[in-house]
């Protein structure tokens, strides 16, 4: 998650209702709210390439490795990343058990929501009130916890549940890989235990194909049997430089096809490209104020910079929401 | 790699040809290698309750998870873990490289095949000479480098390719229990880069599905590419209390089934079988001195003692060798 790495402000997004648009007829087409732009069509030919038995560019399914980022990439994360709001739901329901956080400037400003001074205290503030507001639970009751917020937490825009905020052209697209024989995975910067309780359901994306940052696990005994307990410690930040090791460490293999949308993600889509063959790094520009948001240079929850810049020189396709997508929300 | 933790004394273990078994005739017996003795019958009954679907104990595809141990679970480990043969040798070739390690007396023994020595230095001692020996590849050359030294290396005292002895039956469960919609991993103390470059082809198990133990990863930028380095550090240790957190940190789930074979197996046999509703634990035994070898609570390569002492309280299957398996090698 980005916001473990950097300062930044949150934008005031207006709240525009969803336009709805009619799902393009399916037919044969894989990737229906996809229109038929150039991504669209780089995106079938790479597929197409990569699958083609007998030719030199085919890749045996064993390696069809495709990698996806959440936050910005499959679903919303303005104007503050989900897991945010949910580890400030979660502060609040904790203060009355933890009377000396009323001591600490920092994590008073959390629970009065001034989210200025939150964010004001950069990265470590950040992780110090994520780790404060996840630690303690088992991994299964981090599921829980987690799947009860969604189920009824509603984005402040929209009035509606985050899992309902996901993108229905990315959601075609996992299907549309996994069906070429394809794995998919998510490698997020956001906490791997909060995007675990919602991908098998929302994604198809089984927990052991989530990738992303972890806090440390304590195994001890409780009544003489195993009980492993989150520490407030960060144990792994799978953002940026980290997204590499991320892949190397759990995945094994370098991907094929990476999809990002901020400069988290830059190594990963380097990482992914770089490999022999042919590979393809795709990044998701959001650019559609009547549909979802407009956010590029100017934030710093999913900053997409550094990596837009570079993406002509590397051949990464860019995918404008706008112009390219005839569908948003799933 | 129990290796990493505890110091021990090599047995000598000797020289038995392989006793050629026809394999049983396959017919509908999804475990032909396996006797009609209790803990097939038990396996099988397992497998059937937990699949029976519109009965209280059905489990979803979702989460029928089974967890194997690999050194002497799903391959030989005695006299030497392979892994560790693969260090030394490893080390061997490294020798002119790294003229100072003549000054060392534990690299100096290493070098000469002096175990005794080598194995007195204790988990620390081991840790840095597999460390050295493996440190400064990247995971792509990892996998060309142990595979390349797979292909050569013959076991001691079989002159067999190590990929050769693995287990039969346990070949014949790990399919069966594919075939009944689980998903399969290794759960490893070994190294998990040694273990993912034969994994898929011998196991049919994908890297990522493999957890093992980690050297610490750096990424760098190496003519302006991204460049994943190992580091002689270990990360992670998979092994003993380390199971249950390598199995939360990169399944996501509790095992509904687990296999091993040694002490270092225990916290992960006792996190699954912990778990509600039915569960599984079980341990092979190596009894066979005809047809593999025989080890138990006097060695220290895959000790097993506490983990055995333990099984009837915890209603875990104890397998024999000997027994139950009426072939050994695949």
């Amino acid at each position: 998650m980005n916001l473990l790495h950097r300062r930044g402000v949150l934008r005031a997004a207006a709240l525009f209702p969803l336009v709805g648009t009619p799902a393009a007829a399916q037919g044969n087409d894989p990737l229906p709210s996809w229109r038929d732009t150039a991504p669209k069509r780089a995106i079938l030919d790479f597929a197409a390439a990569v699958t083609a038995e007998g030719t030199p560019g085919f890749v045996a399914p064993a390696d069809r490795i495709a990698v996806f980022d959440n936050d910005g990439t499959l679903w919303v994360e303005q104007p503050i990343y989900p897991q945010f709001a949910y580890a400030l739901d979660r502060l609040k329901a904790m203060a009355q058990r933890n009377p000396s956080w009323k001591q600490e400037p920092l994590f008073r400003a959390a629970l009065a929501g001034d989210m200025k001074t939150v964010l004001a205290s950069g990265s470590g503030g950040l992780q110090r009130l994520i780790g404060a507001a996840l630690a303690g639970n088992t991994p299964e009751e981090s599921a829980r916890l987690a799947q009860a917020w969604l189920a009824q937490a509603k984005d402040p825009k929209w009035g509606k549940p985050y899992t309902a905020l996901v993108y229905q052209p990315m959601i075609e697209m996992l299907r549309f890989l996994r069906a070429r024989g394809f794995q998919t995975f998510i490698v997020s910067g956001g906490g791997v235990d909060f995007v675990r309780s919602f991908s098998e359901q929302v994604y198809g994306i089984p927990p052991w194909q989530v990738i992303g940052s972890t806090f440390e696990l304590r195994s001890s005994l409780l009544d003489g049997k195993v009980n492993l307990t989150r520490l407030p410690a960060v144990d792994f930040i799978d953002d940026g430089p980290g997204k590499p090791i991320g892949i190397a460490r759990q995945i094994g293999k370098r991907p094929l096809i990476a999809f990002g949308n901020s400069d988290g993600d830059f190594e990963m889509l380097q990482y992914t490209t770089e490999g022999s063959g042919r590979r393809l790094g795709v990044l998701i520009r959001h650019d559609d104020l009547e549909r979802e948001h407009v956010y590029e240079r100017d934030t710093q929850v999913g900053r997409l910079a550094r990596a837009l810049d570079a993406a002509p020189h590397r051949k990464w396709l860019v995918v404008s929401m706008k112009n390219d997508w005839s569908r948003i929300f799933a």
